[in-house]
């Protein structure tokens, strides 16, 4: 059995020795740019416990991890240029960097050097794990489409945004663990159980970067504290104040979004006390612990090792901790 | 053995018939839409004659055929945003109608349908289909970023010019022959030597563009005559004539390339003055022929029935005369 540090060692030498043309530098030098601002590489350690979870056989998980890593940069590369985001990891975005059109191209030879990694597997797993793959990017897709159209809406409610994280940021951990399990031999109901413990565990992990967002410590979070309010970003936080909000704090709520200037700290202090009086930050914290234990009873239903599991939920932990 | 008639009927029916989802519709609306806009649909009717060459048993060959045809039009979703083309096929692009950042998803979500599409062929094949498709896919995003970088040289070469439209056009054709090809059974010898075929004849297709940008008749081409020219486009006859002015021509050519305020049929009637008194007409057409050549050589090599080839051979006469 691996660590989570042997299997994260394994990922960044996979990483650093990825294998592009020099030509043109244009189309490939933006990838490795990206690859190497670093992360948490979530993903592809996930793909490696999953298959670590049935066996000590993992090199055939390797290359197939790097490519959901691969495809995961590429989402990031085209959702800052629809962002218009200056900054990731604290350099700046490929569209900033080279500009718009390199990140459209780049972004798009990516997608297909994920393919060309996620084919690197027996021919019994080729085509389940590329139709997992094919399924799982096209609703990431979704997801960030279906995000964008929600900046345009008067009202979101909670299902169509549990569903909207879902496709956008969860079902790709999912995705990442079951394909780990089906290259580590694991049954296919196994796989799926594992599946659906990373896309429930997903939504969760969603659910707590909203909760961080408004109380998180900044130097934890990394992130500006009120990043979304200060938006207005329709986090579950912000949906459930429109959904639940009366009298002064519905009025205030609505000013505070109407109003185009504005002091951010005053916003940001206004909206979080309206926050406070509905318990939003205990109801949030409530939805994401559900999520959790969902995610725990697929675990649960998985044949495997139990000191092999408890390494799963140990790095969901992690993961859910992090910045508090 | 099917008429060039009865396979361009064939994709037309799965082209309309093509499935996608509804939700949500700013990603699937703008496929259906640039799918339904027409266009000879060269790439899969050359697909199935690459089947139809080896068997009368195209039906495997169909659904690859409609994924390059996706393929395709995922290019030229996001080729249109990165050269800012308003009008496509006469109808407003993606980009245009809907806005950039749909066009960059919904071309996102095109490349995974492609794939999906591509990978409904028989376990058999499916490697084979796949790595073509990866390598061909990779090579026409270099061909595009190739194209973009020539914006910025002072000069280009004719073999890094040829280089560049292989990547950019001709390797998918040879591709589409050949994904047929293995799908009917051929010898990889066989199905290579189509795809060479597909790819020199690419490059021929790519060189008559360049002429009839100049020499084509206006309302037969379809396209402003003197488009290249105006926009100072690198053809292989700008490229040539860069090579080959001396004295006055030199002056004229440099003093066009640089002016940037001007009356479009004056410089296209000078710039053209320049092409015919450097003969570059008929050096274009002995290049384009030599490649037209170089691909029948191919076809010739190949194992098939001669009437079969003859059909391909037809196809290829009405794509090069088409616009004469």
């Amino acid at each position: 059995m691996y660590s989570i540090k042997q299997l994260q060692d394994i990922i960044s030498k996979e990483v650093d020795q990825i294998s592009l043309p020099a030509f043109p530098a244009e189309l490939y030098e933006p990838i490795r740019y990206l690859m190497q601002l670093g992360g948490k590489r979530m993903r592809p350690v996930l793909t490696l416990m999953g298959c670590n979870l049935f066996t000590d056989e993992i090199q055939p998980s390797i290359i197939p991890a790097l490519g959901l890593e691969v495809f995961h940069n590429f989402t990031l590369m085209h959702d800052d240029i629809m962002d218009n985001a200056p900054i990731r990891r604290g350099q700046a975005t490929v569209h900033e960097k080279w500009n718009p059109n390199v990140a459209i191209l780049s972004g798009d030879v990516m997608l297909v050097k994920a393919y060309e990694l996620m084919m690197q597997v027996s021919d019994m797993h080729l085509r389940q794990v590329l139709n997992l793959f094919n399924k799982t990017a096209a609703e990431v897709c979704e997801g960030q489409q279906i995000d964008m159209n929600f900046e345009q809406y008067d009202t979101v409610n909670v299902d169509q945004y549990i569903n909207m994280i879902a496709l956008k940021t969860a079902v790709l951990l999912g995705a990442c663990l079951k394909t780990g399990a089906l290259l580590g031999g694991a049954s296919e109901a196994d796989a799926e159980h594992l599946y659906q413990f990373g896309k429930k565990l997903g939504v969760a992990f969603q659910l707590q970067d909203d909760i961080l967002d408004v109380y998180g410590e900044p130097e934890k979070f990394g992130k500006q504290i009120g990043g979304d309010i200060i938006a207005n970003k329709k986090t579950y936080l912000l949906i459930k104040a429109l959904e639940m909000a009366q009298g002064t704090a519905k009025s205030s709520l609505n000013h505070w979004l109407n109003t185009q200037v504005f002091i951010a700290e005053q916003k940001v202090n206004a909206i979080k006390l309206i926050y406070d009086e509905l318990n939003l930050r205990e109801l949030a914290e409530e939805k994401m612990q559900a999520f959790v234990e969902d995610a725990l009873l697929h675990l649960n239903e998985i044949k495997a090792d139990q000191t092999r599991k408890q390494l799963l939920i140990d790095f969901a932990n992690q993961l859910l901790v992090r910045e508090h």
